[in-house]
């Protein structure tokens, strides 16, 4: 399978490390997914770590890889340096840094950064984003990518302008095990079969202006006055986050229109659920997608005569 | 000491007990703080948990015993049902639950609900609210008493007429210790010396209809980028906190007058600060002065002839 290889493509966080070896098109030809994050990585040896998921999928020795994701922090493997906004999204290929005093080439793509009053950084979603911009081949609009850190990115003549990160799925994750809505939700913080009626009222809630602050005690207190089941429970916390997230969006965007949804699986039907409760219309492109297709033009780039 | 004390007054909480023997006036003849919460005392049984700290203070047999507190929950000693709003807060006095099966008298006066679309609940703050009320000689007004789980109440006409409730306390301690802000703050999360600059900036960015999930991850970016410091990061996280819950409370009463902060130490400092910056104009009554006068009204109530 690896004869055909042309590059690996490395999305690598700090806690999940996923690997793909692509041919010449960008079509996949092997896959490797573990837990090899950054923190396991780093006691391990990041080159180890590489060399040892390169040699399960059969990749040869010379194979070149190019890495989006926290590898490239200043906690990670080599620090690549963030690319300001207003940013030309051409400027992260340029700037990937290249690993030194090692065999094989492997290269690391740099984040974005924001300064000014609202002070905001992103390490990986910049490669997602390059590849739903050009999946889609858009110039103007809001990119929204969902996960533990949602980004929110307006772009602008195919430039990157400006974005904001919301908290969303870490305080999910938070509220739902450690906080006091721990006794309401239990087991059902990732219920496969969400309460619409209860997900929909919460988004609704925070649309309406109320402070998410304020919503998430209102829980507790159904749970002991109303008898609100743990699946009600859990998909009132998610509305109540989620629409907090698309709300304070919505507000600071103004746009109503060409909102580009990146996410996969339950992320994107619930996130798809809360767009249209928000009446913004938006398009879904596949957040593995469109990971894999910003590296792999990042690969094309700095590599071409592989292709 | 004891041999002039009329009744002990106990606030009893999921995480602390605090006891006062005192005299017909309400002045204070003893006093007992410890971490005997709910969980603990459940274990070792409420009884001899109570009867260990009135001897310790070397109470009488027969002196009655006031509480008010999560002991009066469902997990608690025994259930005291809460009171429905809009409540005259004397309710709450003839509402008190005997503890049958023992020797001392002693009683749990009950919490406070509201039912419909914005549920809520409270227990030790009904008995906080009466105090300051009552301290204050009020009729009408909004009552704040920040903490792990902050309220609001609007007072009406001498009636408890609505309350929310803001997770304020308990979202600043899982933040600064559980999510990825704890590498910004660290140890400086109960910092003495709040970073002023930081925490009007946070203020103002809430009051000004930014959403607080929007802002938390700013102060990892601005450490990062910016060199913000673990104080400045602290400051800045309790100002987006209390921050959110002033503008919440704010849009909610539209009331700019007659607010009663109900508040001690560091918290009194914090929530008079954010009051200001919020141009709304307070009164600040003592929290645990607060506490002991609804508690001395209680009793005094239930038992006048030892007054």
């Amino acid at each position: 399978m690896s004869n055909t290889a042309c590059y690996a493509l490395s999305d690598w966080g700090t806690t999940r490390f996923r690997l793909w070896l692509v041919d010449g098109k960008g079509h996949v030809l092997a896959e490797k997914r573990s837990d090899d994050g950054l923190d396991t990585s780093r006691n391990r040896g990041f080159t180890q770590t590489l060399e040892g998921h390169l040699s399960a999928l059969g990749a040869p020795a010379d194979l070149p890889v190019i890495i989006c994701g926290m590898a490239g922090s200043r906690q990670g493997w080599v620090e690549a340096k963030y690319v300001p906004v207003p940013a030309d999204l051409k400027a992260i290929l340029s700037g990937a840094v290249k690993i030194e005093g090692i065999a094989r080439d492997v290269r690391i793509i740099p984040g974005l950064s924001q300064s000014g009053t609202s002070p905001n950084v992103m390490r990986g979603e910049e490669t997602q984003l390059l590849g739903a911009i050009l999946d889609r081949n858009l110039s103007n609009g809001i990119i929204a990518m969902p996960g533990t850190h949602s980004k929110w990115v307006t772009l602008k003549e195919g430039r990157a302008k400006s974005f904001s990160t919301y908290l969303t799925g870490e305080l999910y994750a938070l509220l739902a095990s450690q906080s006091i809505l721990r006794h309401s939700i239990g087991d059902a913080a990732t219920a496969a079969s969400p309460d619409h009626l209860q997900f929909k009222a919460a988004v609704d809630l925070m649309l309406s202006g109320e402070r998410m602050l304020g919503g998430l005690f209102g829980i507790r207190a159904a749970m002991l006055l109303d008898n609100l089941s743990p699946e009600g429970a859990a998909s009132r916390l998610s509305g109540l986050l989620i629409g907090a997230e698309i709300a304070g969006a919505k507000a600071k965007s103004g746009s109503r229109n060409n909102v580009i949804l990146v996410a996969s699986g339950a992320m994107a039907a619930l996130y798809s659920k809360a767009l249209h409760i928000a009446d913004l219309d938006f398009d879904l492109v596949d957040a593995d997608e469109a990971v894999r297709k910003g590296l792999f033009v990042a690969a094309s780039s700095i590599w071409p005569a592989k292709g």
